[in-house]
């Protein structure tokens, strides 16, 4: 399917990314970049990369596949500093959690030739890392794909196929409809689970050795990437924000029933959230 | 260990506990009392109690162990309908997740030569009814004890050797402490959740679909009976209401840090909660 793929950021997804390519015998060389270089040459060692280069667009040289799997706030700068070399037909496309008006940043900055397609495969864990790597990663995960009337459509029914290969299930979006959807449903609730657990710690440090299954469950995502979710966080804001005051303004009426003792109040609105959580099992 | 054992209230944690007494050979009869019939007729039918009242008082008859197991709301009142006719030597326990004044409300209703003696076993999930119930849905779960000054101390140690027969890892703790700690670790996590799963469905009815396992997780105690967690949050309130305020100054910061685009800010509370959230595993 390609000769050569570039994956720009090794770690759990570029590198889960470059294990299911390798599997699905789509290329012949996996090139990677990133800024540890330890973990490169791990990942060298490991297999899951053919060669490493300390400077993205020479990763990129003569690739017909480019994988933009760093934080997203690299995503600009390191479009910037590939696109002059880009080879002619080679393909863009990305794993990060938020599109909106990246995709028209990295659309400006591709050169005539070269198309980038967004995509963001719903994938990946608490843990990060190219240990936590694995070729089944993608496996009947979502993956949004949001084309915009820019798209080359050959470019884009390459990288449907290309998802489609590794395991995914595809679904075209609009990218901006695509951040107010996962601002809700994952954005938000990663920083409410990072929020709870340092609220935890604060109130009482002793408290933590009683975190039960009902709390472990609630925060897992904590043990999330701090510089993942920051550039999501930054990258999504308005969206985010939106969720974030939807969610205080919940609270606020949840503290009301409380100080009023409305009981009746607060197992409705428990009733209402047990029915739509059992429904989605 | 007893003659006859009285449930009072036979849902998740009732029936688990009938069926884990039963296994370890605790008593000779178990009597089931609870507001629907049928629910109790099938327990009956499933062996999981021996007998079944209408009334909790007849239930309580000639018992040597009461078990309190429904929701928290329904313990004074109960207490105050069993107590003239339990027997002398009667110990009374309970699993309610909320202690407190509880405690001492329930002691002051004790007949002279009956005792109880509070316990709160961390176990449960987001299922709920008798058909989750198994007999080993206690094994090495932790149960809280909360004795006070009053506690008779052969009552006491009847109690502790209950809930460790039963497959618990027992540990003594003040009720209002108690009442602190979970509403920390755990009735606060609960209430975060239901309002998490409302937030999301009164955003776009929409985003639900595309819900991943980070949201599943996070929620997942959402699904929890809403009897039970009205009543939590009621006879709890004054600390989950600690809790909450606490939790909403925490999202006051992390808007705050959102509106003025604050990465590194964000970064330091995402890689605190992170390191946190490791820890407990």
């Amino acid at each position: 399917m390609f000769h050569r793929i570039a994956i720009l950021g090794v770690g759990l997804i570029g590198a889960s990314f470059a294990r299911a390519a390798r599997k699905q015998g789509l290329c012949r060389h996996i090139a990677g970049y990133g800024r540890n270089t330890e973990n490169l040459r791990r990942a060298l060692d490991m297999g899951i990369i053919d060669s490493f280069e300390a400077d993205p667009a020479a990763a990129c040289d003569a690739a017909d596949l480019v994988l933009l799997s760093s934080p997203v706030g690299s995503f600009i700068d390191l479009a910037g500093k590939i696109a002059p070399g880009l080879k002619k037909g080679a393909v863009v496309t990305d794993a990060g959690s938020v599109k909106g008006n990246l995709v028209s940043g990295i659309e400006d900055l591709m050169p005539s030739g070269a198309h980038y397609i967004g995509a963001h495969p719903i994938a990946g864990s608490d843990r990060s890392g190219i240990d936590a790597s694995h070729d089944e990663l993608f496996r009947n995960a979502l993956c949004i794909i949001t084309p915009t009337i820019r798209s080359d459509k050959a470019s884009l029914d390459t990288v449907i196929a290309l998802w489609e290969k590794i395991g995914c299930r595809v679904e075209r979006m609009d990218p901006f409809r695509h951040d107010r959807v996962f601002a809700a449903v994952s954005h938000m609730p990663h920083v409410v689970a990072f929020a709870l657990v340092n609220v935890l710690h604060d109130l009482d440090e002793g408290f933590m050795e009683y975190a039960g299954q009902g709390f472990r469950d609630t925060t897992r995502i904590a043990a999330s990437s701090p510089e993942i979710w920051r550039d999501i966080s930054i990258s999504n804001r308005d969206n985010l924000l939106e969720m974030m005051r939807a969610v205080r303004r919940e609270f606020e009426i949840i503290i009301r029933h409380l100080e009023t003792g409305d009981a009746a109040a607060l197992e409705e609105a428990f009733r209402k959230a047990q029915k739509l959580r059992q429904e989605i099992g």
